[in-house]
């Protein structure tokens, strides 16, 4: 199982939203109040922002962005990771750029020296260690073709996108370039659904690129039931078996279930003693499966890999583990 | 124990410098190759902060600074306190500004519009869970005269002082107002040494402050020892003890010990099951000690309350508790 599916350059490169998590606690009747969805995303515009913000608690701040999340998780385990994502040249892009740097992955992407700052998300994280996310898209909704670097594309055996990007057109248009420049290279395209409320904003076009353009997809139970606008994870898992190659679904403590056209596969995974911040379970369980896959693992193994990954990242506040990972890689596969 | 000594708008005014703290997991190797001294804090200029700040593994930023610590501590017991402190508006700045509005912390220094960014500290977490700390002190030497609120001082029962203000004469300008109108106004003063480097570079004239101006002193162990130049503890604590009304100090896990000129008190506190990160464990013991004496308690029972916020602080990274310590107050005194 050590074979590896590729000898590229990168193992994955990942196109996202470059984001400044900022955290804090809250009660869900705060959530309520906010008018924000619980344990999902909404997009603010830069007053609500400001509003919300005022109201928050206190505060901690880690870098964020769910691809992002997953390519700093990759390269904490040990892959080879590149990312291209809009940040400006501000206090909080210069804390997302160190970051991405300091774990390791490629990241060249143009700072902007004008226009809206850098992205920032309010995370709202309730007794039940759930997270609520109001984003301020700010200088992520800036990403265009001219931030896909071709060459970059060319050497990753897989280009990985988050469905938060199908929110902005000139993002839309840089993905279509990235997965054009991918398939003609050869390689593998994989893609997130975010958030339920992300497929509502764009199922159809959703169904369209998983048919014709994605590979691996990943997506919670919500989601996938959000996908296929059923109440029954049955009936949205059958209808995701076969949608594409790899169907990866994150079911939280029940483990993943892992799809393709010969079969369906529930692979458990081990109770955490204490789970502090659920934020970034479903981006960490991508880095553990992707990078099982880049190594040539069975699904089952990048699966488990994934499962651990997500239950780690659990224990801490925030999506990006201050601990280096690859400790998870040895037990796995 | 519930009479308060005083009935002001405000139990505690602080002045301190005004940090966003950056904070990293890092091996002792790491510490000794960056020449830092481990477990203190080193001044750094923009430049040697910007090459510290690559090297840096993976961050999470919380704001920080020593007496603000202690105020944002004290508010969420339930206190009233008021912060003078320097910042620039700019993201950590704002940052900073909203952690201390959260917690209901009164600040209403003026931003600089321009001039040096608001400070920021880097603190590296060694496996032990100590920190080490590099500071880039920028807009927080800019507090000066003008930034001491007469009317608000004279309306706090006590006035709270960090050491490490001792490092810029504009500074210490403003410390020399605030004593005199907190005097004047017949108030208290309390001071923190800091740290030994602190120490070290203003030792006669922290002994000048302790003999005219200071009536409550916190130290830890390395500091009270370096005060007085010797590395007997108990010779230190012998000169400690009368050289002003009260003095504390915090010995890690053997819980604290205060000395007045009637007596010295050893206050033992409770073993932590998992201390994660030591950073603002002394500003924290502050909070809880003071939060006692404005409500009129005995001093073991301030130092008992002081032992809890600290035994609390170091579960968590960082020296600003994301949830409310007021449930601390009521097993105490």
């Amino acid at each position: 199982m050590t074979k590896k599916i590729s000898d590229k350059k990168f193992d994955v490169i990942g196109i996202g939203n470059a984001i400044v998590d900022v955290l804090s606690f809250a009660d869900e009747a705060a959530i309520v109040s906010y008018g924000l969805n619980k344990g999902s995303m909404t997009l603010v515009d830069e007053a609500r922002a400001t509003t919300l913000y005022k109201q928050m608690g206190p505060t901690t701040a880690c870098s964020g962005g769910s691809v992002a999340n997953t390519l700093a998780g990759m390269a904490s385990l040990g892959a080879k990771t590149a990312f291209i994502g809009k940040v400006k040249n501000d206090q909080l892009g210069a804390i997302f750029n160190h970051d991405m740097h300091a774990v390791g992955v490629h990241f060249e992407t143009t700072m902007m020296e004008r226009g809206p700052a850098t992205a920032n998300c309010l995370v709202y994280v309730t007794p039940d260690a759930q997270r609520t996310m109001a984003t301020y898209i700010g200088a992520c909704s800036r990403v265009s073709e001219a931030d896909i670097e071709e060459h970059t594309i060319q050497n990753a055996a897989i280009t990985y996108i988050e469905g938060y990007l199908w929110d902005t057109e000139t993002a839309k248009a840089a993905i279509r370039k990235a997965i054009t420049i991918a398939h003609k290279a050869g390689n593998k395209i994989a893609f997130t659904l975010s958030d339920t409320f992300c497929v509502d904003r764009h199922r159809d076009e959703f169904l369209e690129l998983i048919k014709h353009d994605i590979d691996i997809l990943f997506a919670n139970e919500m989601e996938i039931k959000s996908l296929y606008q059923t109440k029954d994870l049955k009936i949205a898992l059958s209808k995701a078996r076969g949608a594409t190659d790899i169907v990866a679904v994150t079911r939280s403590e029940k483990g993943s279930t892992v799809l393709t056209s010969e079969k369906t596969e529930d692979v458990p995974t081990n109770p955490v003693a204490k789970v502090v911040d659920t934020t970034g379970a479903g981006d960490l369980y991508a880095s553990g499966f992707l990078y099982g896959l880049t190594r040539g693992w069975d699904l089952a193994a990048c699966a488990q890999l994934g499962n651990r990954c997500a239950g780690e990242i659990i224990t801490q506040i925030g999506a990006r583990s201050l601990k280096p990972l690859h400790v998870l890689v040895h037990n796995a596969a």
